[in-house]
């Protein structure tokens, strides 16, 4: 039997962030590997100058890569993140982030973050890297 | 006689920014090309973890970002940004972020951010590109 | 009628590129915003440790990101790359690369470019960035 | 007694990674953590566009990565490496790249590489991660 909690517990968790969950991100999924999230835009999440702000993409971005990477049993932080801002969403649009796993590695693995607006156009792209500790989730 | 607006007015304008004020983000100083903010964390930064959240030092980061790039005439829109996270820093720390303008050409900038503890070591170390619109600020 | 050259003749100006071309880089395809290019690895790829030199992989990409970018009217020149090295290709292994647009706006444009080696596995993942100028290709 | 190689050693073994020395790197200085090196660029450096070429810059400071992060007694590989394109050189600069060390971890690395011209301008600032292996150098 194993130490480690279980995925459906490691979601709750996940989805129980007070950062992400304070700025509106709602989790919609979380598998092995993947993840997917909404933030619907509002006032509060624009800029001094009325666009939406960067760090409140990036902080949807960073939801599904903490999900989608520890949603393996070992407990994972972030050595790298990049983020290619390729549209500006408009101010009350409805975001969805995708995370994908392209390595699991035994010490790091590597995802991509896709963040698209209501249409469909991708807002962001971002690559992120974590480090793979030894440390397990716990119940 | 200029239509855009001084750098004490822009600097109002940053310092009000409503995402970064939330988060408790302090612009300490802005002048031509350079900005420093201080964060002091308190337990609504942490993630599911009980680790400060990567989010909460990219929007430190971001911010004098933000202000550096937007210290000119020209409106400025982050087109990239990666973040290294060296060290974690701890639960209760002040954090202290600084960027640096590397490059002002006409129509992109580029831009190091670096994030410090209390004790002067290297929490994240950023780089960002923006774009320098043509549109400038106004009163 | 316009002074610019062809896509054609910008075909056989980058597959002519000496640089890539002396590495061993053969251009397979050049489309608007798309570019394919294969490398047979050989001794003179590795490096001190007698792995395939991330240089060498990097110039595969960077062959493709410089075709897919420059197959428009307008000369590109790269401002940002970064490159996650996924899994080291054999020594005598043969890679392939693609390049995809992601964006392509008034003066930048975005990247995605993919190495891969001769099973399909994911070599490298590649994002990158160029300054599109005013100045046009010409024959 | 070690069984791993001196750093006089390795320092002679960088300095002979025949990709590196084939295109006109000399190694100048590597010691624990840190190393310098130097490219006369030449017609052969030059891009279709009669530019230096980005990968030539790039294999300039993944020369001083490589032989930073290799300075220590682990065999280390390059996990990811991103490059900010500053100023073009001029075909026939002089370009010297040094490589400092941000961190070194148990398992990782990062680095900060910096590539300037003749006159001492910045033309490329490049972040580094490795992964640190657990084999040594060997004699």
């Amino acid at each position: 039997m194993e130490d480690s909690c279980s995925l459906d517990k490691r979601r709750e968790r996940l989805a129980a962030d007070t950062f992400a969950a304070g700025l509106g991100v709602e989790l919609l999924e979380v598998s092995e590997g993947y993840s997917r999230a909404r933030l619907r835009l509002s006032s509060r999440h624009l800029n001094f100058n009325g666009a939406v702000h960067g760090a409140v993409i990036f902080a949807l971005a960073d939801a599904v890569f903490a999900a989608a990477s520890n949603s393996h049993e070992e407990i994972c932080a972030a050595t790298h993140v990049s983020i290619d801002f390729l549209r500006a969403p408009r101010p009350e649009d409805e975001l969805v982030a995708e995370c994908r796993e392209n390595l699991l590695g035994r010490k790091a693995g590597h995802y991509t973050m896709q963040v698209k607006d209501a249409s469909g156009e991708t807002v962001a792209l971002c690559q992120g890297w974590v480090y793979r500790s030894s440390r397990l989730h716990e119940d």
